[in-house]
């Protein structure tokens, strides 16, 4: 054994505790049932990839944070920095897959940034990512729509919408106005920053980058057009005549707009935002981005878009590739907002324990029986004094009090009582599960395994 | 975007695939079902440790393994090793949780061993842990036996048994036969290497350590009691009379079987094998360890056991523990071995195709309606002649080639085409579940959410 060391985390890490993994949990089974019900296959990929593999594919700033790790050999290794790149080598290494071929992922990424607990951002967290690789079909994209639509509204949030734009509609917008081809990209990353700066902070920052102010008021006016999807699409068509990327971008809006209605995702959920842009240097088609609708400055809960050039970096084919990204810890964050938080912090429905004269073999065989019903049951292994149990069991925050006493055992009962309403009821063990279910009134998970 | 790189795996990782994940991730489900039914809470620990915090624990073998990671800044870290390390750090930080404390935690860990992928042995690979910390009673060790029992049970295994040995006993019959107190961690290597070496090997590595013959022959000799758990305890008893540390471990095996039946184990999947030592240092009482029966030199599906003084490492109140821990590989093996893997390239039941005469958006929303009934539908976006997408469908592995015409739409029906028999039948759209169900005679997942 090791002399004491300090027990401590790495900066910018943390430990999860059972509280926000069991509602994380639930979550993402949640989503993966939709996942799955779309088609989605799972696939993981290891911690480790060569640098190389990597770079050049995040940006200049994204680059930064690559968690680069000097290996004994002189290898040079990184951790996973998102799900999409290794995703692509993959794809590159396997080009038997059959097309389209679609999956789902979830998996912790590492990003050596400064780290801001106090705005929930660590150095390692968990990515949630499905992509659909060897499709040009907006139907892809109308079904990214559709999945996080759907998985949203599975993990109990109503109150959101997906916000939908086009690269190529931008494009199209910033060439018509007269900004040079070769500014795109800066002007997109200053759009961005929209929700940050405000309108006015993002026409300073393109000032300062030397675009000329009439074209960038143009710009910026044109992606002011508010209404419902086909207004603003009808609008924007009448100010950008057949300018060819605003057309293209048009007519695939149009088509993604359709395919996410037939897909059943309410119109009222759907919204046309010229302002949207997505970081990201690879996206080449639709974006989208989901945000809580009556609730400011919450950011998003996830999105993506289409990325036709990303997957062939490596040679070959092309592979036209889209995906979507729902940030996990954002819908717990979310869901706290909204007071829809289940959080418990243990699994346990009964904290099951034992009077004096009932021996331990008894106890546990109590436990085992309510197990078979499918209750989630911890035993407390001594018997002690009525006081100290209930102590133990708010201690734990477990909802149920069991009590095995002699006689409780001779019939074939246990007491039960909830410790937040301070009802008590005498349950026969066998049957204990509409008791219990009576009792916290919550429905208990299903009998199983 | 970088100059094309090859795209590589970094050596001794890989990838996992849908075909692998879907059967993990139904494992996965099912321990973590049973998991929690005994109140063990979810916990999760960063992948990066400080160094000093790994160092130490895992023997002079194991920590030649630990990957050491020289971050800038001078800083060295350490990717996680094992789940139990990591654990007592957040013990040890967190003394504020309730004891005891259960937990379950199924995350990577990598390992800087040289990798053979024939034998499965890979860097990166899943361990799945419970554990009970802050209890010294056997019943929590019975309740580890019972959750393997379950567990394995419940991932459709049936022909195993537990073993199980304790470590005071173990050192009873070491020092009974008269071997130094000094050699019990060398003897205990030694005969972990039986399933390896036999026992003529064990016999020849403990003379070349320098153990004398006969007290090694006594030792050999009782280890090789065999009976029914209550008669080799009885017999053992016989033979080491009063020596301390064999009553202490004989009176605390008497308990944890009794436990282990109280909790519903059979008695015919418990062993007491006195051979079963369990690799590791840090064991401190019972090990336990899961095997198939009626199959030879399979390994282990699972082990663990007490370790009372892990966790007072960094000081403070002693915090007794014991875990179990399984080996998800090793059951996904097993499961294969015994023909029962489940095994499907893909989550999606119907691969849904429509004619010429049909629209995309026709098509798009008979996929919604069969969702909405919890069907697993992967839409095919373009339509096609009949014999290709026969083969699409074939090399996706989809179970059923879901088809719609112009006169299915109109008729509210889709024609569902079961690949592996060629049986062809007309679903109404609406209820096509329970025609899904005849047709591949499987149930289908669950509607919902």
């Amino acid at each position: 054994m090791a002399e004491p060391v300090v027990p401590r985390l790495f900066q910018g890490t943390r430990d999860v505790f059972p509280d926000e993994l069991l509602a994380r949990n639930a979550i993402q089974a949640s989503l993966v049932t939709i996942f799955e019900r779309y088609g989605f296959a799972p696939l993981e990929t290891p911690a480790m990839e060569h640098l190389d593999i990597l770079l050049g594919k995040y940006g200049p700033e994204g680059e930064k944070l690559i968690y680069k790790l000097a290996y004994k050999g002189g290898e040079v290794l990184a951790l996973r920095y998102d799900l999409t790149v290794p995703f692509s080598r993959v794809m590159a290494m396997n080009r038997e897959l059959p097309l389209p071929f679609k999956r789902w992922q979830i998996q912790p990424v590492w990003r050596a940034d400064r780290p801001q607990p106090q705005q929930g951002r660590f150095r390692e967290f968990i990515q949630c990512d499905v992509d659909t690789v060897g499709s040009e079909s907006m139907a892809a994209d109308a079904e990214n729509v559709a999945v996080v639509h759907d998985g949203i509204l599975a993990c109990g949030i109503e109150d959101f919408r997906v916000k939908i734009n086009h690269r190529r509609l931008l494009r199209g917008i910033i060439l018509s106005a007269g900004i040079a081809a070769t500014a795109e990209a800066d002007v997109l990353r200053c759009v961005d920053k929209l929700d940050k700066i405000g309108l006015s902070g993002v026409r300073d920052e393109l000032l300062a980058l030397g675009m000329p102010a009439t074209p960038t008021d143009r710009v910026l006016a044109i992606m002011d057009i508010e209404g419902d999807p086909s207004e603003v699409m009808a609008e924007a068509k009448r100010r950008l005549g057949d300018q060819e990327d605003a057309a293209v971008g048009l007519s695939e809006l149009e088509e993604l707009f359709r395919a996410a209605m037939a897909l059943g995702v309410p119109t009222k959920r759907l919204q046309l935002d010229l302002h949207l842009t997505r970081g990201l240097d690879y996206y080449t088609g639709p974006v989208y981005e989901v945000v809580l609708t009556n609730t400011d400055n919450f950011g998003s809960l996830g999105g993506g878009g289409r990325y036709n050039d990303l997957m062939g970096i490596y040679g070959g084919a092309p592979l036209p590739a889209t995906g979507v990204s729902i940030g996990l810890s954002r819908v717990l964050a979310a869901l706290q907002k909204l007071g829809k938080l289940d959080s418990r912090p243990t699994p346990s429905e009964i904290f099951l324990t034992r009077m004096a004269d009932v021996s331990l073999e008894a106890l546990l065989q109590t436990g085992t029986a309510l197990r078979a019903q499918g209750i989630a049951v911890e035993t407390h292994y001594d018997s002690e004094k009525m006081k100290k149990l209930f102590e133990r069991a708010e201690r734990k925050k477990i909802p149920v009090l069991g009590i095995l006493g002699g006689s409780e055992v001779s019939a074939g009962t246990v007491t039960l009582k909830h410790l937040g309403s301070g009802q008590q009821l005498t349950a026969v063990v066998a049957s204990a599960r509409e008791t219990l279910a009576s009792l916290i009134r919550t429905p208990t998970r299903p009998a199983g395994p």
